[in-house]
């Protein structure tokens, strides 16, 4: 398959589902069509929509519908959004770029980005509720609804940045650095593969299989970006490079070494590849874009 | 009935779930046990329960197992809460006492508090997703989530705390007023009884003349709120009284005077019951906590 294309192909399918999706704003109050500007300004920036497209692969590798997939697909997408907004607040990171734009913060003000944060987080819940076309299942509708909420809560998603916080200019030991990973970034992207499969009906050990493709792709997709934060170059990344250093902040690199990091994402793609063997040509996005994750410049 | 006697009846059954829903911290990392300290600070900090009761209220009023809305009552609850966290932000209403106790982002500082009102707001999903017990027909718990989420959500509470801090210090129209009010504070009072409704089987009928209720009661809940800002003592409301007149911030009272915003108060009550001439005894709370709205000190 061409990677390159099957990329163009999903990010044109995920883009006009969001706009499709996405709450009109006509007629409304004008502050509420500004909440919603405010929401979408995040939200239609650009970026890879890995989680989106994870679990649209994700639903494909089971044999599923992918459009049954696609409310998920954006709802993923929301509840990331809303991190980075929640994530860039002066409170937090105090970012003033964002994939080369001003934070939400710095064009709405904070007020309205924590806002624009919780409208995001909460509208990825009512598109996951709503009656799915084509149907699914409303027990398995559920289930989605649950690994979406686990990967995103408290104990997830939130959690990660909670101990990321908590760890910032302190010295950590490496413990506490995988859980921040597998939490912060890993807990999402579990989230992601994991909706996809439900959707597109995965059987007990196929959905274990995914799970664990979905652990070690969340992985990789953190040991990557602590690789960028010290390689890339600043217009590739669309924020300062070596921040994290500057923060105090501990990465795979400060741990190991460039060297050694590279082969632990190498290492965790191939487990995630591994962990597809099972699978038949269905699965070959979901094989592909585990490489890609390896080998992506931003 | 005894009215204050089923309050706190009702009070001890939904405190009582929130403590045995709640994740328990013990094994976790310390600053993941922090985090849950902190969503908890604010949750089990006191409150009427109204939304909770009159979910279970609801569903008592339809014949349903009052049991089976708990995870909703709960989380609705949660909804409130963490609504409660993000307003009191500096960045938003910047207040430092709350039911008579220091704010959460004054306790766990504000990052923390940021994360710990989205994890309330994420895990209010995840109990709503999980299987219940007594179960609850898949496709009607769906509906109950889709309720919660528009309640919640942009065009809901969300978008009220939106047009009510795009509208500080500027004069507003009453009609402006009524949306500040129908979507802040009305939506999710609309949303638990819903929910209730949604859960104890509500007809089609019931489920229409219990929203009717819900707005009703979430319109006199605001008057009330209103009034009692201008009236009440610091220490009934554990908040510094005549706050909103200070913020320049539009009521009731500012708009008809005290006694014809009592009067309103009054109808809108009385409209709420007037939408449950068609039920029985089994809806005698739901009446009953229309009467304590309005009487309320606090």
């Amino acid at each position: 398959m061409d990677l390159k294309q099957y990329l163009n192909d999903q990010l044109a399918q995920v883009e006009a589902a969001m706009t499709r999706l996405f709450p009109a704003a006509a007629g409304l109050q004008p502050d509420l069509a500004r909440h919603l500007e405010a929401m979408g300004y995040s939200l239609f920036a650009g970026g890879k929509r890995v989680r989106p497209i994870l679990c649209l692969a994700a639903c494909a590798a089971v044999g599923g519908d992918r459009r049954a997939a696609l409310p998920a697909a954006v709802a993923l997408e929301c509840i990331h959004t809303y991190s980075l907004i929640h994530d860039d607040l002066p409170a937090m990171d105090n970012d003033e770029l964002r994939r080369g734009r001003p934070t939400n913060h710095m064009v709405y003000g904070e007020a309205n980005a924590i806002l624009a944060g919780d409208g995001l987080l909460t509208w990825a819940f009512e598109l996951l509720s709503r009656p799915a076309e084509p149907p699914i299942a409303p027990e398995i509708q559920l289930r989605v609804i649950q690994v979406v909420a686990v990967g995103a809560g408290p104990l997830g998603m939130v959690g990660g940045q909670i101990i990321d916080i908590a760890s910032e200019g302190k010295s950590i030991d490496f413990a506490t650095l995988r859980e921040i990973h597998r939490r912060k970034t890993g807990a999402l992207i579990l989230a992601a593969v994991q909706a996809g499969a439900l959707v597109g009906g995965a059987a007990p050990d196929q959905y274990a299989a995914l799970s664990r493709y979905g652990e070690m792709i969340g992985l990789s997709f953190q040991i990557v970006d602590d690789l960028l934060n010290v390689e890339g170059s600043s217009a590739e990344l669309g924020k300062a490079v070596g921040s994290d250093a500057e923060r105090g902040k501990a990465t795979y690199p400060a741990f190991f070494g460039v060297e050694a990091t590279r082969a632990k994402a190498a290492e965790a793609v191939s487990e995630a590849v591994t962990a597809l063997a099972d699978f038949g040509p269905e699965a070959e996005p979901l094989r592909q874009l585990a490489l890609y994750i390896k080998h992506r410049k931003k």
